[in-house]
């Protein structure tokens, strides 16, 4: 019978609708011996699944619950398949991607230090922060008090399944999406990442969503912000090492650019780091993938992937292959 | 020659698109003798607007730049024909609605609150908060640190043309909508606001987004709001007083429900009124509509609706037939 171990840390009777010819074994984060099993769920935090690595004799197949699985061929070795959980976040690390582009282009973060002070004049401060933003510094009147996401250049930086449900997403604000991946493609058109710098200057928002590899590690740096525009927004969603933090802390202090992140680097930003107090970002504690409905979702996709290797089908999300 | 006055405030190269035959007259808000127009479009901001309107003699039609007039037939007069900016508004009220309903369900009141602080740690009161917000008291792993739009129920009250945008920019959720309006009409189905208290129960979020009439005054009180599902977010993107302010204090103190508005009743919101401390409450003080495309696209509207008028065709955006 194939032995299963997953974290003690979720609840039994979310794997309910996993195969009845597996045993599971709920595997506690202070795991003290070793342990045999087939195949490994890890927990979702890293640092807890490292924990317990080494205390796993005979797996063949991790089934991770996350998109992103950088950490594990270091810690489980060359000899074991992995598959992610390709989907599992994309609504939510999508849904999150549009809340964080309103949300700066709303200009929300000022507008909860208006409502915490209790004064409604202090809404023109919004004006001025358009004017210093943008670089727009015409009269308007009515004052500007945010922008719209409609109709601005938007920069796609990824074009896998997330970077994908992003653009579902960004349909009815009618942007002029331009797509990058890694490699170029047509229908739709999606550039190669050599392409980056020729595309940047045209780009109001930039989004990242691509992966973490040994090519797109510091993708963007103080020569690719400095090619940016006066007022771009870069939102990250990706991982935080696709960005160089001191560059961004040089750009943000600037008044360059703007940035929404939900990753950083280092993670986590440790108290008192220069990020947490830069002007114009919005900084989210890595949380985009965390709802109620991501766990069942998941767990609905290790168990597919489970019955099909079991069945000896191709599996669908592989991420390394057993050598 | 039609003589049509206009506020000095806005700069007078937006008007460029108007028809050469009419003559364009700057209206000073200090206003401080009679005069003679045809036509006049008044400033967006009511309280200017009303202070120079008993200045003005002659007038036949008012453009209005906003979507709401509630305001003009009383400075004005029955022997006046009004029409509103229909559709200026609709953008970008649209967005600032998705914008804050995304931004409540991803917590980023609080995070921007973690971020100030400097400790990413605090992440984790967001679990908490979706415990006492939504009332699931059971244990997730990973911690649930914010919501998800997609395929929640959404009750959208007012069916005009911001509210079609607004569904526009709700449709890539997959939300299960159900829509009132004034009267009940079919395909797509919208229900009569006399439905208002059989449908509240079923939303997790309620949108107001409806002209403000004496039928509308008050809508929802502490009956419609203890209807409400534990939770529900309520979002009035409309105008203050279709709410009852104290039962919504009530409301939201009690930590029955959350709100996102752009509007208050009274608005401005005084310094020290109950609302501004209320708890899972975003207040943004009416700024929903002011983006820097605004006031190009109502003058634009107005444009339109001035040539019309001039060649004896229908009017478009008639809220009052002058008798």
């Amino acid at each position: 019978m194939l032995r299963v171990g997953y974290p003690a840390t979720i609840a039994a009777e979310l794997f309910a609708g996993f195969p009845e010819e597996v045993e599971l074994i709920a595997l506690s984060e202070h795991l003290d011996h070793d342990v045999e099993i087939d195949v490994w769920i890890p927990d979702p935090y890293p640092t807890r699944a490292q924990r317990i690595a080494p205390r796993l004799r005979g797996v063949r197949l991790v089934l991770s619950l996350m998109a992103g699985t950088e950490w594990i061929p270091g810690a489980m070795g060359p000899h074991v398949t992995i598959c992610n959980a390709h989907g599992a976040h994309n609504i939510a690390t999508a849904e999150w991607t549009l809340a964080a582009i309103l949300a700066a282009l709303k200009y929300f973060p000022l507008f909860l230090d208006v409502q915490r002070s209790g004064v409604w004049k202090r809404r023109f401060e919004a004006s001025a922060h358009y004017a210093a933003i943008s670089g727009d510094s015409r009269p308007h009147y009515p004052p500007v008090m945010q922008e719209e996401l409609t109709g601005k250049n938007v920069l796609l930086v990824g074009y896998g399944s997330i970077g994908k449900e992003i653009e579902r997403f960004l349909f009815p604000y009618n942007v002029n999406l331009l797509r990058i991946a890694r490699l170029a493609r047509t229908e739709p058109l999606v550039h190669a990442v050599s392409e980056l710098e020729r595309l940047l200057p045209l780009a109001e928002v930039v989004i990242l969503i691509l992966p973490l590899t040994e090519e797109s590690r510091g993708l963007i740096g103080s020569k690719q912000l400095g090619l940016m525009r006066q007022g771009t927004l870069l939102v990250n969603a990706a991982r935080g090492p696709v960005v160089q933090t001191d560059a961004l802390v040089e750009a943000l202090n600037a008044g360059k650019i703007r940035a929404a992140l939900d990753v950083t680097d280092p993670e986590p930003l440790p108290a008192g780091h220069a990020l947490w107090s830069c002007p114009n970002l919005l900084l989210t504690p890595h949380v985009g993938g965390s709802s109620p409905q991501f766990a069942p979702r998941a767990i609905k996709t290790a168990a597919d992937e489970l019955r099909r290797y079991m069945a000896g089908e191709p599996l669908r999300n592989v991420v390394q292959t057993a050598i």
